[in-house]
Order: structure tokens, then C-alpha cells, then sequence
């Protein structure tokens, strides 16, 4: 596998799971679409390679989509409409990449599997 | 909001969050890309409503996404590469949209939410 796309998910929500899901979804398309035309063809040609991993909180999560955009990984910060689980306007989760996985893994490299 | 994505999700697998999250993902961007651009782009400007809804096991999973094709909507349906938790090539999970929210509810308006 050359390129992947890691999400990052805040486990202090503790989101339930469709919740979860739902907002990975959101950050996996939103990141996808913002990537180069190109890491995103070729990672979708290899079968998206994905890792969902956990951030202790929303100030965490901001420092480590800020170290992507310092090397040029595409980005996506979500924040959920909330009107169920969490309160409205609340960041749950990031996508970053597609991009190589030497990139993903420079930046999230040291962050647990969800 | 006129647009909505619906993502299938096996109860019968049990999938871990994290794991469940993944598949989610990657069901929500195929389906996504191969929606027709017009409804990709207006159900991403509406801010990609999405639901994540149950179906029993593989044979429920490919019932739905036969209704979807069958009116038209875009659907992906994901096989895992099955290194941890499912054996190699079991379905996991589909994505069904985006599309308008009267044609997605018409296939999966009585499935119970994840």
C-alpha cells in the first residue's frame, strides 16, 4: 500500500457508534474531495486505505491536522449539526489525506487505532 | 436538507467502532464518487447529510442496494480486506447516495439507525 487516509476522532465525545460512523464518513469524503486530483485516483485505485485513530481532545486534533497542512496533506475539520449526541457546532473528527503513507504516518504515526 | 447519503452497516458482524467507522468511510466516499456530479456537489454544499442504519446480514445488505440500483441511486458496496477482525472478502457494509432525500428514505426509510 503506498497511499492511505488516516481519521482522527476525538475519544473524549465517546461517540456512540452510528455517530461515529457517520462523522468518519463525513471527514473521509470531505479530505478526499480536497486532496490532489491525482493522490486521490491512485488511493482510490489501491482500495482507500484507511486507519481511524483516536485524539485525546479538540485541541489535539487541531495539532495534528495543523502538522498535516504543514506538509501539504488535505485537511477536513468536522463539526457536527448536533442535535442528538453532542452540542451543535462541536468538532468530532478530522480527515487527513489521502497522501502517501510516509506522510499520513510522519504526522499520525505515534496516535492508537480507534 | 434535500440530499442525504445512506450508509448499510451489518449488525450481524459486530464490527469494533473503529472498525465499523473505516468501512463507513470507505462506503460513503465510493458511493459518493460515483454519484452523479450534480448531486455530489449540491449534497456536499448542503453539508453532506448522511445516516448510518442497520440491516441484518449480507443478504438484507444486497436486497437494499438491488432497490437502490433499481431507482437510480448510486451504490458502493465494500468488502473488507480482512486482516484483523472479518475473514478476507466479507461484506461489510454499503453506501447508498447521496441522492434526494424522498428516493434514499423510498429504499431505507425503515431501517433502524446504527
Amino acid at each position: 500500500m503506498n497511499y492511505k487516509q488516516a481519521i482522527l476522532v476525538r475519544s473524549d465525545l465517546k461517540l456512540p457508534k452510528g455517530k461515529m460512523a457517520a462523522q468518519a464518513s463525513h471527514a473521509a469524503v470531505e479530505s478526499a474531495l480536497r486532496a490532489e486530483k491525482d493522490l486521490m485516483v491512485a488511493w482510490r485505485g489501491e482500495g482507500m486505505g484507511k486507519i481511524v485513530v483516536k485524539v485525546a481532545d479538540e485541541k489535539e486534533l487541531y495539532k495534528y491536522v495543523q502538522e498535516a497542512k504543514d506538509i501539504g496533506i488535505s485537511t477536513a475539520v468536522i463539526t457536527d449539526a448536533g442535535h442528538t449526541v453532542v452540542e451543535p457546532g462541536t468538532v468530532t473528527c478530522a480527515g487527513i489525506g489521502p497522501d502517501t503513507v510516509e506522510k499520513i504516518d510522519r504526522v499520525i504515526g505515534k496516535l492508537k487505532l480507534v
